[in-house]
């Protein structure tokens, strides 16, 4: 039997595990909903995911760690979820490590999903044989994951890469999270909506509203890409803004970090990659040239087996860190 | 005798130099004009600092290396200043190390002044015994130095750190650096200063402009903060916009780094020293309440002898991590 990892990615509303080799292959996934019916304990959804991949992945894998993705900040060198813990409030403030060490007697670590994302695309990605890369995921939420100089920047209490949150305006409106101007207003999917169903209130007439059948609650992200796409001026509005904001944040990553790979992925970037030129040319009118030269900024759609794939580098990660002895 | 290193502070008009101990104790130092009467080249200015301040630590300290400190990004593996070298552009793209070597038979190291500015907080000042700090540094300009995990963050091209010219505003005018509402066109001396003159075009009553003998010339950045704390409205809205925009790169460094320590210095941080309570009010706007209370931001007058303590710093750590083999 080869040694292998279960790599958990713990979603707001999904949750997909999976069972990885150690050279970041992802041999046996899974997903299900995070609150089951029987059971709303996402525990109860992780651990059933992690006795399904495990045993699909039978004789011929033999797990040795557990990594979990979990959205928001997290407490990673004790395992313990943090808060604001918005997409999954029932794990606010549990130590998610412990609980499944103790139920499958195997090291388990947990860390924000998009840290774990950035290790995965370091260690097996688009970021591989590189030092340094930055990871922008616009999902419905906006997260980010940083690894310089082959470590991951986690910072004094775990926020290290929240840059979803970071102002982009300062002179900007107040954000879901408590903050301003923040980034995840104009290019997270939730933003974008929230955008588009401000700009066509009381205008029935609007095309984005009638696409959605009058209701501005039928307005999607990606419903305000295409009818961006198709013409809609008020969707092009968002999307242009969108752009400039992700533009904005791009340049600030060059700027202050010069990492040499940057990564927009997550459930929005599918949106995202048609626009890549005007995203270049945006993030060309912040970033000193010679710096943005020396980044290459890639585009990449998200997808499960990623999140999975990234889940599992945090537990190889980790475990290298502890034999290196850089974590004492 | 002792061994002890030599800094050098180049600045786009004054350069300082000094001896400094393993410590951290600056034993001597001296400065003068960076371009002089007879030799407008700048490093004609360095090396007579450096034959000075060396000759006057005498018998007692033999100095066994040098480090430099230079506005703008510095390919620091090459010890050459980069561009845009905008403060002091004899020196781009001129590899000052190898010719401070060759002229002195030492090891000379140079990088980013606010780079070695941080090194030196990290090692012997407000920094001390932390893993990760940043050093915000509004002078003329507005550079900034990072240390995360440990180690000193350049980034692939040596821009790493320059936050003065991250955009706080998308959506923001030009700046002089070619991007677009860079951080800098609020919070430094220069941006300061061009604000308030262009305020007070044309209104011959404004009272700053008046202070100024009516000459928008004569506006400068303490006189924009004297005339705000005596209640002048155009001044105190300069300053108001000074202080909310350092706040939201405050806050994009607490959620996106989460550092230990934020130190904000340089020539400006005299007159925000005042201030610091407004800052921190506008910091609380955008970072998550968590993240701040885990970062400690203190706001440090910049001092010529801090600068030479860090650029001496930087020869320190250069050494350090060569030993160590981590620049392999």
């Amino acid at each position: 039997m080869t040694a292998a990892i279960v790599g958990v990615d713990v979603g707001g509303t999904t949750t997909a595990a999976g069972v990885v080799t150690r050279d970041g292959d992802v041999v046996v996934d899974e997903s299900a909903p995070t609150r089951g019916k029987a059971q709303a304990d996402p525990l109860a959804a992780i651990s059933a995911l992690i006795r399904k991949v495990s045993d699909e992945a039978g004789r011929t894998w033999s797990i040795d760690a557990i990594g979990v993705g979990v959205p928001g900040p997290v407490d990673a060198a004790r395992g313990r979820v943090g808060e604001p813990a918005i997409h999954v409030p029932e794990l606010a403030g549990r130590p998610l490590a412990d609980e499944l060490t103790a139920e499958f007697g195997l090291p388990a670590f947990v860390d924000n999903d998009v840290n774990a994302l950035a290790l995965g695309e370091w260690m097996f990605g688009a970021g591989r044989r590189v030092r340094s890369l930055v990871v922008l995921a616009a999902g419905t939420g906006f997260g980010a994951g940083i690894v310089l100089e082959g470590r991951l920047v986690r910072g004094a209490v775990g926020f290290g890469g929240e840059l979803g949150h970071a102002p982009v305006r300062f002179d900007g409106p107040r954000c879901w999270c408590g903050g301003r101007g923040c980034l995840a207003l104009y290019a997270s999917g939730r933003g974008i909506v929230d955008s588009a169903r401000a700009r066509v209130a009381g205008r029935a007439q609007a095309p984005l509203l009638k696409a959605a059948g009058g209701d501005p609650m039928g307005i999607t992200a990606p419903g305000v890409f295409h009818a961006a796409a198709e013409g809609d001026s008020v969707a092009a509005s968002v999307v242009d803004e969108a752009c400039q904001a992700l533009g904005a944040m791009i340049g600030t990553v060059v700027n202050g970090l010069n990492p040499e790979v940057i990564i927009v992925t997550g459930g929005v970037a599918q949106s995202l990659a048609p626009l890549e030129a005007k995203i270049l040319r945006a993030a060309g009118e912040y970033a000193f040239p010679r710096a943005l030269a020396a980044t290459r900024v890639t585009i990449v759609p998200g997808d499960k087996r990623v999140s999975v794939r990234g889940a599992a580098a945090l537990a190889l990660y980790e475990r290298a860190m502890k034999n290196k002895g850089a974590n004492s």
